[in-house]
C-alpha cells in the first residue's frame, strides 16, 4: 500500500458556514469524472502505486478533542506503515490531528494553501478549531517551521500581526494572494520549492486558496483569489518533492454549485497522488 | 417587557447536517413578512405585549457545554424577570439551556412538536446533543413529565422502545404523526390540551415535524408529515395555556427553498406570541 | 377567436420580492407539459376553442401607469371582439388595466384567489401597485362587487378591518383559508358558485393563495395555504359559470424550484380554458 | 437473501428531463437516515431478512435496447433464487426488463403508482421508452392483467382513451388522483388489494405519482397530487399481499430539492421492504 | 462622521432581472466575514474613520422619480456634513440622485465601473432608468466629464455609437473590458488616476463590471469580464484620490450562488473605505 | 439567408450528466441579452447578413442513430442552399451529423475547442455517442484532417495515447489547456489561423472548453480551464477564415447557475455570426 484514502467528516470546528462533513462524500463522487492518466505530468499514479479509500474516520459530530484522537488514532498506523494519507475534509482543524500522526515521519515541512493563516492563538475562547490548528501543531513540534510555508493569503484580517506573526512570531514564510497572481505561478513554486528544499514534506490544501467563483462550495470564502487552473498549476510544480501526507479541506457540498468545488478537490487529490508516482518513480530510475 | 425574541444561532449539536447556526438571522429575514394583527386567533401581539428581540446569544461555535452555559446565563435572568424568550435556534440541543433557565418557574409541561423523541441516553457516545436533550431535561428536574408530551413522531428508529419508552419510562405521552393526520387535528388539540392542564407550559417546535415539502430547510427531515397548514392550527388550537417559554428550531437556510422553511418558522413563532397576548387579554377580562 | 394567452412581464407593481416579469416565459415554457385532454373535466378545450398565443404586452418596466395605459390599450380590443383573455402575470397589480379592458362586458364578477386582499387604499403612500388593484378596481366601477368574492386569505395583516372592510366597505364576500381547509372544497366551491350566479365573471388567481411548498416561485409568500390538488379542484368546480377573464399572477421563476410553481400556473389556466370549453359545449346542447 | 437492492442508473428512455441515471446514488445516500425499525409497521425488516445491496446494473448510456438485455440478464437469477429484487431507478422504462427477470415467478399482479398510465403503444414513433413499458409488459405476457392496477392517474393527457384504454382495451384497472384524493386512502387501498388478490405481485412506484411540491426532483411532474404521507400510507396498506418484487423510478437529484425527493424514495423503499418482512413474520406465525 | 453606508433597497429602475431591492441586506450579511484590517493597503479603516450604518434609505417601490427625491433628500445632509456615502445598491438607477447629494462638493470626477456604459437618452421611452442615470447626471451638471471615465465596458450593444458618444458627444473617456485585460490592471490604473488628477472623484462600481462567474447575482451580465481578484486589484490602485462619494449597485441575491457575489461587494466597500482611511492618513503625515 | 440558427435538443449520446436537451432553448432565452452590434469586432452581423431561427430538429430522444438520420437530413439542404448552420447542442455527438450535412462543401477543417478529444474509438462498447463522434466523422471523411486542431484539452485521461492518438494515429494538432494559457491567446490564434489557413472550416464550441467557474451548465466539466474572456478572444482572433458551420454544444441548464453557461454559450454564437459577417465585407471591400 502506497497511498490512503481518507474521509473525515468532520465540521464541529469550524467558525462561520458548517457542512463540511460531507466533503468527504461529495469529493468521492466527483472523483467519478477522474480517470488514471495525468497527461501534464505525464504519469498514472494507480498503475504505480497501490491506492485505497480507507472510508472514512468515525468522528464524532460535536466534540472536536475526542474527534480528534480519533483521527489521531485512525492515521497514526497508516503513516507508520509508510503508507502516504490524502485526508478529505471537513473543517481545517482535522489538519493538527493528521499532523500528529506523522510524528514518525517528522516535523514536517508543511505547505499550506489557505486564504487564512489558521495561526491564531484561540478563537472564541477556545484552543482547538480552523482557526488555530497551525500554531497548536507548531506547538507540538509537528511542523519543521524552518521549511514550511503558508500560500495564498488574502482577505481581510483583524491586525497586520495577523500576517506578520508568521515569520516574526511562528518563522514560518508566506506568500500573499497578491503576490502568487503578481509575480506569476513559476515564482511561487519556485518559493515554495527552496523553502521545502529535501525534508519530509506534507500539503494542506484548503480549498478557500481558491478564488469562490472556483471554489463557491466552502465556510470562509474570500475574493479575489487565483484560478483553477492556478492552483493546478502550483501544485503540479512540486514534483519532487518528498511527500509524507496531504489533506484537501473546507469542501461544503451545500453551497457548491453543480459539484465544481468537489471537482477541483478532487482533481488536487489526483495531482497530489500524481506527484507521490512520479516521485516513485524517478527514484526508481536511480534519481 | 413581555416577549423576548432570542437567537441561538448554534448548530454543533447536530448529528446529520449542520447550518442551524444560520437560523435566526434567516428567521428573523423572513419576519420582514410577517404584519402585526393575528386575523385567525383575533390578536395584535404586539399591541398587547412589549416584545423585544434580544439579539443572538454569544454561543461558542465547536463546544457544546460551554454554549449551554451561555445560553442558560443569557436566558435565566429573561425569564426570572417574568420575560417569555421565544429562542429561535439553531439545533434542538438549545432547548435543554433553555428549559435550565426555566428553573424560577418550572418544572414546565413541555410540548414537543418534532419527528424525533431526542430522548435517547447518548448520541455517537456522548450525553449533550441534539438526540438527547430531553432526557437530560427530565434528568435534571425540569420536566413536569405527567404533562408533557411529543407530538409528530415519525420515520424509521433504531427499535420499538425508541418510542414506546417514552411512556414507560419517561412517563411522557406522545402522539404519533399518522396518529396526528388519522385522527385530524381537533383530536390532537383536545390531547394535547388536556395533558397539559393549567400547568406552566413550554412549546418546542422542531421545523422537521412538519413533511419536508414545507420545510426543506432542516437536518434530519423525515417524509410523511403533516402540512404547514396542520402544525399552524395546532398551535393555534393551544389558546389559553398558560406558557411560559417557546422555541423553534432546527432551520437551516442552506438547505432551504425560496425561504419558505424560514417564514414557516416566523409565523410559528407569530403565533405563539399571539398566544401569549391572547391569554393575557382574556385573564385581564377576568378569565 | 375564442381564448387568447397574454403574457404580461410586468412587476413594477410588487412591495416585496421582484421577478414576475419573467413569470409567462417559466409558464409558456412549463405549458410543454400540457396535452390536449383534461381527463377530469372531460374535454379537449382545443378542439372545442379556438386558442391563440398573442405574445406579450410591451410594458415599460419600472413605470407603472404608462403600462397600465399598454396593457388596456392591447386587451380592450381583444376582449371587445368577444375573445376571452387569459393574462399570464406579472405581478398582480395588471389585474387592474385588465380588468379596464372589460368594461364593454362588465362589470363583472370577480373571483379573486389570493392570500391577500390587495384592496388596500394606498401602499407606500401611492394608489397604484399589488397591494391595491381591488379597491381602485371597485372605485372605476369595474367590478360587480355583490358577485364578487376573494378566497384563500391568510397570513398575518396590518389590523382587523384588513379583512372586515372586504365586506363592510366594499361589499365583497370573502373566505380566509382557514375556512377553505375547515368547510372543504365542495363548500368552498358552493359558496363562490352561488356569490358569482349567472353573472359574467372573472378569475384573478395569484399563485399565492397556495401554500408555498407547492408553489414557492411567488412574491408574498404566507405559510398554511391548501395545496395544488386543493386549488385545482376549486377552480374545476367552477363549471357553468360565464367568465369573461382570467389571470393567473404573481409567478416568480427566479424563487422557483424544479418549474414547480410555473407549472402549477400553467395547469390552473388549462383548467380554465377547459371550463370556458365545457360551458361552450354545454350552451351548444342547449343548455 | 432475501431482498436485493439494485441501482439502474439509466435515463435513456426519457421524454423530457433527463437525469435519473444519478436516482439509484441520491437514493442510496438518502438512506443514510433510515433507520432499521419501522414503528408503524412494527417491523425491523433488516432483523428478519437478509437485505443486499448489489449495487448498480451496468448499463449502457444512450442504449436502450441493448440495456434493457444487461438489466433483464442481471435480474433474472437474483429472481430465480427467490430472491426480490428492489430496483432503483432510473427512468420507468426500466420496469420492462425488471418484469422480463420475473418470468419465473409470473406473470405478475402489477401496481404502478403513477401519473402517466406509461401505456401507449409508442412514443416518437418508438416502441421502448418510459411512456410504453406498460403495453409492451402486458403484450409479452409478464402482467397479470386482471389483478393489475394503476394508482394516482392525473394531469393532462393526449385524448380520453388515454386513461378508457387501460380498461377497454388491456384489462387493466385505475384509479386516478382525484379519485384517490375524493375516496381516500383507506377506499384506494380496499380497492388495490381486493384487485391483487392472492397473486405474486409487484410495486412499480413512479415518484411523480406524489405530487411535485414532495416529490420536485422528477422529470415530467403533475400539478396536483397526493403528499407524501398519503403515499406511504397506501403502500403501507399493502400488507399481507405476495410481493416478488418492487421498483422506485424516476427521481432525478438535479431537479431535486434539500434531497427531499430521494428521502421519499428511500423511505418507500423501506416500506416495501418491511411489507415483505411482515409477510415473511406473518407466515411463520402460521397466518 | 468620515463614511456613512446606506442602503437604496431599490430596484424599479432595471430593464431585464429585478430583485436588486435586496442587495443592501445582502452585502451586509456578506459583510460578516470582512474583519478590520486590510492588509494589502495596510490601513485599518475603522481605527482611522469613524464609519456608520445610515440603514436604509425609505425608497418607494414601483416609483422612480418619487424614490430619487428621497435619495437625494437622505443623502443630501450626510454629503453637506462632509461624510462620504458608500451607498450599497439596488440597481444603477439610484446613482443619479446620489450625485444630485454632491451638488455641494461637485461636480465629481465620476469613476463608473460596469459593462455598460448606462448613458443612453432613453430606455422603453423613459429618461430615468438604469440604462440613462449617466447622461442624466451630465446634462444635470452633476459630472466633471473631463475627469470622468467608464471602465470595463464590454458585450453587445445597438450600434458603434454607443461606444463613442461617450467620447465624441458627452467628452468621457472610457476602457473596453478587452482593453483592461490586454493591457493589464497596471496600465488600467494609470489611466483612470491620470483622469481624474486631483479632483474630488467619486466611484460607481456596476457588480457586473466582473465576469459572471465571479458576479452572478447580478441583472445583466456579460460574459468575458476581469476576475475579482483583477476588480480588487483597480479599486485598490486608486489611493491617494479625493474620494467623495462611493456605490456599489446591481447585486442581485436571487441569481447569487453561495453569496459570492455578496461578498465580492462587501470586500469592493472594504477597499474603497480603505482608500478613504489612507489619504485620511497620508494627509495627516503632511504629505 | 446566410446564417441558420438550429436547435438540436439532444442529451441521449452523453456518457455523465444527461440534460443539454434543454441547451437550446436556454441559449435562446439567454440570447435576450444579446443586442446587434458588436463592438470589439466592429460589426452589426445582422444589418450585413440574413439570419433566421429554423427552430430544432425533431430529434427521438433514446434513439441516437435515427436522430441522427433525422439532424443530417433538416440540416444538409441547409448546406446545399449555401447557408451556414448554427447548431445549439445538446450533446456533443450531435456534431456527426451536421459534419454529415457539410459533405457538399467538405471535408472541413475542423476546430474543436473541448476539454475532451472525443475520438476513441467506442464508448461503453458503442460506436456513436458524444465521445465518439471525431473519430467517426475521420472515417467517414469528412474532415480535413491536416488542417483540423482541436483546443483546450485538459482533465485526466485512460492513458497517454488518448491525447497523442490525435497527432499519430488520426493526423490532428491538438493543444493543451496548459499550453494556451501558458503561451497565450495570441500564439493560440495564430497556431489555429495557420493550421486551418483557408480552407473552409467548421467551429465545434464544447463549453466544457471553458473553465467550470465559467461554464458549471454542462456534463462532464473539467478543472482548470480557461477564462470567458479568453475563450471569446480566442474565436474573435478567427476572424477571415471561411467558416461553412458552427456548433455550441454541451450546454445543461439544469446544472447552470444564473444563466451564466448559457449566456457564454449565446455570446460565442454572436461572436460566431460576427465572424461570417466581418468575412462578407472583407469580400465585398476586394480584399
Amino acid at each position: 500500500m502506497d497511498v490512503a484514502i481518507i474521509g473525515s467528516p468532520f465540521d464541529t470546528g469550524v467558525s462561520f458556514r458548517a457542512g463540511g462533513r460531507f466533503g468527504p462524500s461529495a469529493i468521492r463522487a466527483a472523483s467519478a469524472l477522474i480517470r488514471g492518466h495525468n497527461p501534464v505530468l505525464e504519469v498514472n499514479p494507480f498503475q504505480v502505486l497501490s491506492c485505497v479509500d480507507y472510508g472514512d474516520v468515525p468522528i464524532i459530530p460535536g466534540y472536536i478533542e475526542r474527534s480528534y484522537e480519533v483521527i489521531e488514532r485512525e492515521l497514526t498506523p497508516v503513516v507508520e506503515a509508510g503508507v502516504i494519507p490524502l485526508l478529505l475534509g471537513g473543517d481545517h482543524s482535522v489538519t493538527l490531528p493528521h499532523l500528529r500522526a506523522t510524528r514518525s515521519v517528522g516535523p514536517v515541512a508543511v505547505i499550506v494553501f489557505d486564504s487564512h493563516t489558521d495561526a491564531w492563538d484561540s478563537f472564541f475562547g477556545e484552543k482547538y478549531n480552523h482557526g488555530t490548528w497551525m500554531r497548536r501543531a507548531i506547538e507540538e513540534g509537528l511542523v519543521d517551521v524552518g521549511h514550511s510555508i503558508e500560500v495564498g493569503l488574502r482577505g481581510s484580517v483583524y491586525g497586520p500581526e495577523d500576517w506578520t506573526m508568521l515569520t516574526d512570531e511562528l518563522g514560518l514564510d508566506y506568500i500573499p494572494t497578491v503576490d502568487v497572481l503578481s509575480q506569476g505561478m513559476g515564482a511561487t513554486i519556485d518559493r515554495i520549492r527552496s523553502r521545502v528544499g529535501d525534508r519530509p514534506a506534507f500539503i494542506s490544501f484548503d480549498i478557500d486558496m481558491v478564488d469562490p467563483a472556483f471554489a463557491p462550495g466552502t465556510g470562509t470564502p474570500e475574493a479575489g483569489g487565483p484560478s483553477s487552473a492556478q492552483a493546478l498549476e502550483i501544485v503540479r510544480g512540486l514534483r519532487g518533492i518528498d511527500f509524507v501526507g496531504f489533506d484537501v479541506v473546507e469542501v461544503i457540498p451545500a453551497y457548491d454549485a453543480a459539484e465544481q468545488t468537489s471537482l477541483l478537490a478532487a482533481h488536487l487529490g489526483f495531482e497530489m497522488i500524481s506527484l507521490v508516482a512520479l516521485r516513485r518513480l524517478e527514484k526508481g530510475r536511480g534519481a
